[in-house]
């Protein structure tokens, strides 16, 4: 087995044009992008969707990952099949397997530079910690959402997503670019250091765990009775109390955030992909977390040493 | 025939969802707009586009209304068969006849409210300039750019569009909805008044004219070299100088602006549209205007009123 390779997906969402623009110039121009030393493999999630600038052609990539959906084979839909392409050429078992994925994604959320975990794999966990310590980037640890699954870091023994916005679909933004690279190259630099036996993590580390997310009001038929409230815009990674604005209608009217909705008890809740465009298929005019504090275990080091360092040198 | 009516379009493209998501407040609830007495046709300007949350299906419906297309029985795209629809139920000739087109749209680019004319006819700088007096609404006269015609407004005797943003594609925002039902209550008071002979014009109306448009630096495949300065993002409206930062490369380099490229002059010249996300298709990164004050024209309120008064009280 040769070296440990990361794999670095942008594009998962066919109109989340950042990412897959700053590839085309890595291609092009390597040293502008600082891997230190690490192997990476650039791959576009979703070509056909890029070509579109459409997020998904038949289903979203980045909900087709799911085990079930992968091993059933009447599943023939183009993004579980291209789910399959990517796990036979890049997967743990893969031809030119890595061992690591990072998949870098847009929002029109202002999420500002931020990472989505999918679980406490020990391993993620020292990657985050040791990107929010280099970075300070927020962490959204979004489990245990049975409407939500099948993403595609979790295919992999390591990874996460970065979420950087506020961007519109289908526009490259410089600062969205730079924001996408720094987080990147933290990862690299990251990785580089467990493999090397020298990453050393924070006291501890602050992540925000899914709790629920809400819709917008609607009518039976699925017209929006509300839009989301102007003082909830843009407001991302703040927290919002009980009897907060949330929803706005035409008329003066609207909604408070009433926590009993979600059966969340009385304390802040912290928003994140608030009014982010492409959630509005799935329901979700944001989502809700719990902040907390977590100590730094030594576990999580050499988890994500042992899974980059086995692999040999990097 | 009956009185002079107004033709409201929302989401001539279908993935601009204020100005729809106003329409269905407006026909729950009419009283929630100040229609200043007018009779309004309120029409979704191209429901299939809405429905799959696209620009459009087959070709841009607001490119779509030149007389040439229209009269053109082997051109059958789905768009221009609904240019025909709708000048067959609300043109000047149709069966619900309307004087006047409001066409309602928004944009990625930090446009905030304004308004787009397509040419000097003296009924549409009367409306713009009682919607200047009232809002301040800057005014982009877009004439004289034959990679661009076919606009909605222009088959119907007067009318303009109001465009609103910054906004992704896909998404209502509460700020955008209130700042388009401002100008359309400002459209209307203009309207009642010059249909009751006592509109009042300020001296001047300030217009931005347009000269040209660029595109990003892209290799011959068409693969974009350069993303907008980041100095340049979000200032529409304010004055771009030769050599001010206009391009950015991710190696440092990129470009500024040179007014020989389009044969102007080394004056100062007002960027408009900048970085919306629909125009990457079309070449354009941002168009250049000349900011110029015209004295408001007596003959202007003359048009405009007798195209409303003709037809009848409003």
């Amino acid at each position: 087995m040769g070296q440990a390779r990361v794999l670095v997906v942008a594009a998962t969402h066919g109109n989340e044009r950042n990412a897959p623009w700053l590839m085309e110039q890595w291609r092009r121009q390597p040293q502008l992008l600082d891997r230190a030393g690490l192997d990476l493999q650039l791959e576009i999630g979703n070509p056909e969707a890029f070509v579109a600038n459409r997020r998904y052609i038949e289903r979203d990539l980045n909900r087709s990952f799911a085990a079930e959906l992968l091993a059933d084979s009447s599943r023939t839909e183009l993004e579980i099949q291209r789910a399959r392409t990517l796990l036979a050429a890049f997967g743990p078992e893969g031809r030119q397997p890595c061992t690591v994925a990072l998949d870098l994604h847009s929002t029109t959320s202002a999420m500002g530079n931020s990472l989505v975990l999918y679980g406490r794999r020990p391993a993620d966990l020292a990657l985050a910690a040791g990107m929010q310590a280099r970075l300070g980037l927020p962490v959204y640890l979004h489990e245990a959402d049975a409407a939500q699954t099948g993403f595609l870091v979790e295919r992999w023994p390591a990874g996460l997503v970065v979420e950087v916005g506020p961007v519109p679909q289908g526009l490259v933004s410089a600062t969205i670019c730079r924001q996408t690279q720094l987080a990147l190259e933290a990862a690299c630099d990251t990785l580089a250091a467990a493999a090397a036996g020298r990453l050393r993590l924070p006291q501890g580390l602050q992540v925000h765990l899914h709790q629920g997310s809400l819709d917008l009001p609607r009518l039976t038929d699925g017209t929006p009775l509300a839009a989301l409230h102007p003082q909830r815009q843009h407001r991302d990674w703040l927290p919002l109390q009980p009897g907060d604005p949330l929803f706005w209608q035409l008329d003066g009217a609207g909604e408070r955030y009433r926590p009993e909705v979600l059966e969340l008890g009385s304390e802040a809740r912290w928003p994140v992909f608030i009014n982010e465009a492409a959630y509005g298929e799935k329901g979700i005019a944001l989502s809700l977390c719990r902040r907390e504090r977590w100590s730094c275990d030594r576990s999580w080091v050499e988890a994500l040493g042992s899974l980059v360092q086995t692999a040999g040198p990097l």
